[in-house]
C-alpha cells in the first residue's frame, strides 16, 4: 500500500510514460519504503468505460487505496492533495484528458506484506525495509 | 464519483447494452452532475472469475465506490437500494445471471476532479457543474 | 462478499491453479455460504503493473473487500490473518513471487445479492442459503 488503480484510454500511455507515472507516484510518499507503492494500469476501450452514461476515450480515472497513516491535520492532507493533483496534471489535463481521483482509507491492521504485518511507522524495521526496498523478517510481536 | 465497476461474463453485454446500463446508473443520481458517474466494465472469461471456488460464466459482480453524501435516514438508503436493485434486474437476474452488488463509502475530502475539490452539495458551483455537465474553476476556498 | 481481486504476472497461474486458489479462499470463510465468496483474477503484463516505480513480473497483489462481520476481538482477526497468509504462501512466496494483501471493510447494509439484502449472520435464512449454496427469497423485513 498504497495501491493505485489507473483506468486510461487505449494508447494514452507508452510503457515509458507508465513508468514515469509510477515513479511520480512513488515520490508522493517519501516517508514510505518505495516497494509499498503499487500501481496497476487498466487500458479501457471506449465501450468499456462510461462517463455521463456515454462511452468515453478522453477520461483517466484513478482510484487509490491508502492505509490509514493519518495526516495530523486536515490542512496537511489538502496540501498533499494539491501537490498530487498538480503533479498528475502532466499526465491528464495537460494531455487533454478529463480526470478524477479518489482515495479510500483501509485499516492498517488488515494488511500483510510477504505475510508480515507492516512494521509500525518510523520503527527500526520500517527503516530497514525502506533502506533495502524489500520486506524481511522482523520481530513484530515486540 | 460514484465509480461503478462491473465484472460480467464474456459477451453478456453488447456496447449498446453497456451504454444502457451506464445511463440507468446515471439516473440513480438525479442530484449529481452526470459526469460524476463513471462506469467501467471488465469482461471476465470463465477461468478468471470464481464463485463458491468454481469458475463461473453466469455471474455479474458490481462493486461501487461512493463518496459519502450520506442519506439523512437509513430508511431512505434502503428505499434507494431497492430501486437500484429492481432497475439492475433487467441486466442481471432477468437475463439469467446471478448477481451481487456492494457499495463502499470513501471520504469526500479525498476526491479531486480535474484537480479541483468537488464543490459542496447543492452549492452554486455544483449547480453550474451539473448544468454544464463539466468541471470548471470555482472559488473552493470560499 | 467477500470479493477478492488478484493481480498476478502473466502465466503465473493455470486455470487449475486459479480454481485451487479460489477454493482455498472459500475455506477461509467456513461460516459463510460458499457463493458469497467471489474471486476475480487480473493477469498483468510487466508494463501494466509497477512496484517501487518499476515494471514488475514477480508480484502478486491481492485486494479484498469484506463486509464488516466484525471479529469480536482483534487477536482473533490477527490469528485469522496469520492463517490466511500462511495458506496463500503456497501460491505466492513459495513460487518466488513477492506479494501483498489488504482488506477493506464495507457496510453490511449496502450489499445486495440477487437483489436481496443478505440475511443476518446465523439467521435461519442464512443457514438455508448456506445449505443450498444459493440465494432465495426470505422475509427480510422480519
Amino acid at each position: 500500500m498504497p495501491l493505485w488503480t489507473i483506468y486510461h484510454p487505449v494508447d494514452a500511455y507508452t510503457p515509458e510514460t507508465k513508468a514515469e507515472i509510477a515513479k511520480t507516484i512513488v515520490d508522493f510518499y517519501p516517508m514510505l519504503p518505495a516497494f509499498y507503492v503499487g500501481v496497476v494500469f487498466h487500458e479501457m476501450p471506449r465501450d468499456r468505460m462510461f462517463v455521463s452514461g456515454k462511452p468515453t476515450d478522453d477520461f483517466v480515472r484513478i482510484a487509490v487505496d491508502h492505509i490509514a497513516r493519518q495526516f495530523p491535520e486536515d490542512a496537511l492532507a489538502q496540501k498533499w492533495l494539491n501537490h498530487v493533483s498538480a503533479s498528475l496534471a502532466a499526465f491528464t489535463s495537460d494531455l487533454g484528458y478529463r480526470w478524477e481521483v479518489h482515495f479510500d482509507e483501509t485499516p492498517f491492521k488488515f494488511w500483510r506484506i510477504q505475510g508480515y504485518p507492516a512494521p509500525l511507522p518510523d520503527s527500526e524495521a520500517e527503516r530497514k525495509w525502506k533502506a533495502d526496498d524489500a520486506a524481511s523478517p522482523y520481530d513484530f510481536a515486540a
